[in-house]
């Protein structure tokens, strides 16, 4: 009934069963009067085997002709779900991302939509088949290939729901949905029916790999109806929405684990104007996201500030403080690499105080120390020691959802 | 220097090392100061892993699909040989059939090239890149992908140097040129310096599989000069021309095998008008290529007709006539498969009588028997039993060459 479009992941069309079982979810959609678009992934590791293949040859290759290379994993996905689909006996086309007219910006390798020339879509679902569009890959005004980078084909897939005011864009994934935690550390850990579009956010940057981060965002500014799904369980997923029912008057949506975070202290700064400002603005230069911050009170006139970045940024981060030393002007660093960051997040916690403290007497009680804290309007973040993130997500998990 | 079409086949990229290999001769010609223009065909078994991947999920998959998927791997191998030639220093740029403005029509799998749109390429040129173009490729007036079948690289490489107007075509491969008989079977065959357009399509039809004949006809109608040449032993190969010095004024270029033949023999037909017609357009609506045609003297008012057919055509055109038996009129069929087409070739032998009276000569002294002989311009065939090819061919070649 009416138009839906559904993303399928790498892992989802890794072999040829795989894309039976796809094959067999999207005629099952078509069969029920829907018109449907479809977004593939490449097959499996198609997309890291061609990386390995380029870097072989020259691992400082163009982002151009990377992205002519990677481009044809998607291709071969369409192409042969498109086969599968003939074989059923239903009409199908695949399309490439400049046949579908998907225009971007010349950002070679993480590129962004600029334009979707409906056109072609529309003349293909005009004539009731089944579109499979070649996902993560677009082209620019000179007429080359593209691709969107990162969470591209989840991103292709919100942006051509946006533009053909689709009723619902399914992501098929490998997991049936959003959970309370990761269900494989937290064994109670619950899957929502329904979260809101801010709440994934703060999921998908704290580290809960369901979503990109941009295609959510794009679904929160054109009001797309997202749903998560499993393609092998057949399960209803999560839906994701600008505002959800919020039977159970939950304060908090889930708890969230990132161990992926290193921590760095710059010690004995002078207490003046300008501290922060160097530190950051030299960090920000190197393109190094920061993540939390904290600053010591002053004592003696003297000031520490520590902040956490990604792991892999965390070298890049001190090479450049140590650099500006003089500039800055600090006494020594300290850089902590086992830690976590376990964070809660929930729309319900706007109007209900006290969500931060049940946080804490939870970690209090499983007698894990917090070194940072970090809070938003929906979300608190701690850091911790890494032994702890386990006990700490178990122990939050039980306090809110026990 | 002008203008360079380079083609590199799939053996000729199969691998990093021979990517590298190529690069390297691209590369040479363009710091002789050549403008350089290659067309790349799809790495090693690509193509053919990608048709065995197809057929694993529907072995009657479209032409149309088939096209999208195979054209991924020419696509592939201009990617990885432009990170190559980037990782060397030179200014490059691959292109796809539809970026390089190759228009054909729309018969997947087999399209015939329509029109070059040169404006891309030369504009590429012009900044002084060298353009690596995907061979076997193209796009319809639908813009949708098609491949131009068997040889179809040779073709575009061709159809650019044509629309080009390039001084020269050549065409890497794993031999190094034409020889006047294939060198595994006979040690004494020695490598043309040049050969002409209308015996190199006779040898290509008559099983000598260096160039397939679409593009040898191309060349031949727009004058383009084609060197055969291999891309791993870097030595001069075969140019290919419409007039060539015969300073050894040679009646024959080259003596040619073809054991992928049937012969059928209708036996016991009325000698009357129209019996020949009945065979050959029932034939024909099957899309059965006829090659050599023998007819029986009457004898008792009876004919027998036989004629052969590649060994893949066998059993269809047996069924053809079985089902037109009593249109046609016959009393029985011989169908023999032990037979093998042995040619000479020289467009020489036009003003040299005696040609084909020598070539018997040597197959007379080998005690070779002769089932039938069609003659051309510049060609003579015999069938013979297919035991006795490889001593016949040994034997025209000593007559000719020794």
């Amino acid at each position: 009934m009416g138009l839906i479009v559904q993303k399928f992941g790498g892992s989802s069309v890794a072999t040829p069963d795989r894309i039976r079982n796809v094959a067999r979810i999207i005629t099952d959609t078509y069969q029920k009067g829907s018109q449907v678009v479809v977004i593939l992934s490449a097959m499996g590791d198609t997309t890291d085997d061609l990386i390995a293949l380029a870097n072989e040859i020259n691992p400082n290759g163009s982002r151009r002709e990377m992205d002519m290379l990677l481009s044809t994993g998607e291709q071969v996905s369409v192409a042969l779900c498109a086969m599968c689909i003939e074989g059923m006996g239903f009409p199908v086309v695949s399309l490439t991302g400049w046949q579908a007219g998907m225009e971007t910006n010349s950002s070679y390798g993480s590129a962004r939509i600029k334009r979707l020339d409906k056109d072609r879509i529309e003349r293909e679902l005009d004539q009731r088949r089944i579109v499979l569009l070649a996902g993560f890959q677009g082209v620019n005004s000179f007429g080359d290939i593209t691709t969107l980078g990162r969470g591209g084909s989840d991103t292709s897939a919100v942006a051509v729901a946006a533009t053909l005011h689709a009723d619902l864009c399914q992501i098929y994934t490998d997991v049936d949905g959003v959970y309370t935690a990761d269900p494989r550390m937290v064994k109670e850990a619950r899957k929502l029916d329904e979260i809101t579009f801010d709440e994934m956010l703060e999921l998908a940057s704290l580290g809960a790999q369901v979503l990109h981060n941009r295609s959510v965002e794009m679904a929160k500014r054109y009001n797309v109806h997202l749903e998560v799904l499993s393609s092998f369980s057949g399960k209803p997923g999560t839906k994701v929405k600008e505002v959800v029912k919020n039977v159970e008057k939950m304060m908090v949506s889930g708890v969230a684990l990132d161990p992926n975070v290193a921590r760095i202290a710059v010690l004995g700064l002078d207490d003046c104007p300008g501290v922060a400002f160097r530190i950051f603005s030299q960090l920000a230069k190197a393109g190094v996201n920061v993540d939390i911050i904290l600053q010591s009170t002053s004592r003696d006139n003297k000031k520490d500030i520590s902040f956490t970045v990604e792991k892999v940024d965390r070298d890049k981060s001190v090479q450049v403080l140590e650099e500006n030393r003089e500039r800055i002007g600090f006494s020594s660093l300290e850089v902590d690499d086992s830690v976590a960051k376990v964070s809660i997040v929930g729309a319900g916690m706007q109007h209900n105080p006290g969500v931060a403290a049940r946080m804490f007497e939870a970690l209090s009680n499983s007698q894990v120390n917090i070194h940072m804290i970090s809070t938003s309007e929906i979300k608190v973040s701690v850091l911790i020691d890494a032994c702890n993130a386990e006990r700490a997500v178990q122990a939050i998990h039980d306090k809110f959802f026990g």
